[in-house]
């Protein structure tokens, strides 16, 4: 029986393997799941041709086993976990998905990857995944009506649904926490006006652009660490403006930055013996010394650049008082996470909202029925805590994919992305059929 | 005939070598110098009892060779490289002497070279160093009067002497450009009224102390990366205020900030096909977009943060206009460190100055004799470029620690730092005869 191996089963799984389990029934597969951890495998059960394997991958020899025995690899273990997975899969010639970044490693074993005639496609899930997929077949649409691509901006935002989002901050966890905690750490680059800008970490948060989303209401974005890297692959080498970034509600950033100044999101060296101590102690070790209450020293502190929205958010945080340090020792990033994961946890019953939303700016356009400008839109709601629109878009990407390569209808091979048409286009497709749309407007003769 | 040899001949050579070539020839010694690079043994020609090998220390056989023939090594290498030395130091059974903090690694040692009978003295030029053990004479002569030490304050800065202070920064490089770049990264910790403190980078330089030193002016400081640590080895554990700190002239900080918040001093990625661009275009890169001269541009985006004073340092740069940047590609602290290494360049006929003081806080003061306040001062002008103040601050504490123990008179074994009386007392007394020499005020009855 052919067999897909997904290794590491966590937030993401459900819709990644409810999709497999139809395809495994359909097409007479075996989907085996191998995870460290039983308890990520809770809600999963019951789901046809599916097998649960207690699997830690530091175990070499059972993990070449089980590699071995399968057509398709998916692996949604943490990233750095991919490079070790891939030697692997190399060796015993097998195909590999992921939903992370190409690593430098990753990248080097393209050639020996197309030798052994295999794909190993990472950057498959939302973003990156739906981005670069989406991106390229406006792009591709654009080339072929003889349009040229001057601006490109790309946001994406894991955000909570217009009814859920019932705190300050307008955010809950609908992803890696962590990852959350230390955004924007590298000096993002970016392209304007033809030149290349740089924003360091200090200020990323104070610098966004702010973005209006047709029926959910304002928004700011910071951008990612580096948006340049995508001017080759996207085939855009005559753009002026190149941005991606994450998108956040209106006033995140600037609250967010007030622990970026205080050294609250520094992750390079532990703090000891923390438990029970409050979170306001910690507030007042990280504050210039100063008379007056909390609330006055932050707004003192943060000169103009935080005011009583942002005072708002740290009191319902109870960082000005009440919040107490679970953790006997940890980086402030570390003890900011898991205050942030008690207060930012997405209820049994809150929908999350993913929006992705692309802007082209288009030379040669406003003529001969070339739209100078196309906004490209992607709104989901989520069903609940479980059934995120974040474990959708992250997992049916990976989960189409790797059908498809099942099917053998895939032919492409090397260490790849979803930016070819023989991966995208079946696959746009099919995530319509599940909800997953984008919605695109054209300018016509827009005044530049 | 026994041999003392010194691993890397840079800036801090001179005095180093001469005080050993003279020892040498006192007592039938020999002293090898083994370093890589030939210019760097430039100066130091003609000196007695003194041999320059080439010696490139990657040759593990050849470095085992040197090392076996001597008695004492002192490594002048880069701090990374000691650990490399000291397991042949160990293996061999050699004496280990350097300048550096003790890694990690290095202090894991520390059974093994008791064991073995030797001596690794690390932290043994000026900061670390001479600090420590002007700190510890301090320290140790208060304790015998029954004093307890409350608060300890010790500020040291490699500056330039009055009459070659003329830019309007206030400095030049003295030492390593590369460590003044990157200075301030990781979050400083310290101790202030009884509870640690926490600045990072962010606003280290502009939350700097002010200080007066008689007879030199006005300084601020800005605190050292970890302070805290130094409780435990200087045996002040009722210590309420606790902080190390490297001084500036005034003004300094406030301007450094202006390179932190652009983002001129991140060293983690690389920007390419610099060569030929002028800094004011890097400067335009790292701005926000905006209207009106760079000048004018720099002052908004600093808010209050900046004025005349700072624009005025930006300009004496050539940053604004004018200087162009050599190098290929760099990060842009490796950029920032070009243009500096050529603006902050000691004169041959310049002299440095080395200001170290500390100010200690005392319990049980002001009656039966105690003061309650000391304030120890070490003010050292160089006499040029090449015979600086920091190089014989730096070399003479290893040059005769090196003496002292190839004399057999320290006993004292193992991974230690120069806060022992054994070794503290003779070095600070032979300092003296050097004219390194620390001018105590101690005060009683202040009204605290």
């Amino acid at each position: 029986m052919k067999k897909i191996l997904i290794l590491g089963a966590g937030r993401s799984s459900f819709y990644l393997i409810s999709y497999l389990s139809g395809n495994a029934v359909k097409y007479g597969w075996e989907i085996i799941i191998g995870d460290k951890d039983q308890k990520n495998l809770r809600g999963l059960e019951g789901m046809e041709r599916v097998r649960f394997i207690s699997l830690d991958i530091v175990n070499g020899e059972e993990l070449r086993g089980r590699i071995e025995s399968a057509e398709v690899v998916i692996s949604m273990l943490p990233a750095f976990m991919h490079s070790g997975v891939a030697k692997l899969c190399l060796e015993l010639g097998r195909h590999l998905l992921t939903a992370s970044y190409v690593s430098e490693e990753m990248g080097l074993m393209d050639g020996e990857v197309r030798k052994k005639g295999l794909l190993f496609l990472n950057e498959c899930g939302l973003d990156p995944g739906i981005d670069h997929a989406s991106a390229m077949a406006i792009i591709d649409d654009v080339k072929s009506l003889g349009g040229v691509v001057s601006g490109f901006y790309s946001y994406c935002g894991g955000l909570v649904g217009t009814e859920s989002d019932d705190n300050p901050w307008k955010y809950k966890f609908s992803w890696n926490p962590r990852n959350v905690v230390l955004a924007g750490q590298a000096t993002a680059h970016y392209l304007e006006r033809g030149k290349v800008k740089y924003i360091p970490y200090n200020r990323i948060f104070l610098e966004t652009r702010e973005l209006e989303i047709e029926g959910y209401g304002k928004f700011e974005a910071y951008p990612n660490r580096d948006s340049l890297s995508y001017r080759v692959p996207y085939q855009i080498g005559s753009v002026k403006n190149l941005l991606r970034g994450t998108l956040r509600r209106t006033g995140y950033g600037r609250a967010w930055n007030i622990f970026v100044r205080l050294g609250w999101t520094d992750d390079s060296f532990v703090i000891e013996n923390t438990f029970g101590i409050l979170y306001s102690d910690l507030l007042e070790a990280f504050l210039p010394v100063g008379s007056g209450s909390l609330e006055d020293r932050v707004l003192r502190f943060m000169g103009g650049d935080a005011g009583k929205g942002e005072i708002e958010k740290l009191k319902w945080l109870g960082v000005l008082d009440g919040e107490v340090i679970r953790l006997e020792r940890g980086s402030p990033a570390f003890l900011l996470q898991d205050l942030l994961e008690r207060k930012w946890v997405l209820g049994s019953e809150d929908r999350d909202l993913i929006l992705m939303q692309h802007i082209l700016e288009i030379e040669g356009g406003g003529e001969k029925n070339i739209p100078n400008k196309i906004i490209s839109t992607l709104a989901l709601e989520g069903e609940d805590a479980r059934h995120t629109a974040m474990a959708k878009t992250v997992g049916l990407p990976l989960a189409i994919v790797a059908k498809n390569l099942m099917l053998g209808e895939i032919k492409l091979r090397g260490v790849r992305i979803p930016i070819e048409k023989e991966i995208y286009i079946p696959l746009l497709e099919e995530l319509k059929t599940c909800g997953i749309v984008f919605k695109e407007q054209k300018f016509y003769d827009d005044k530049k």
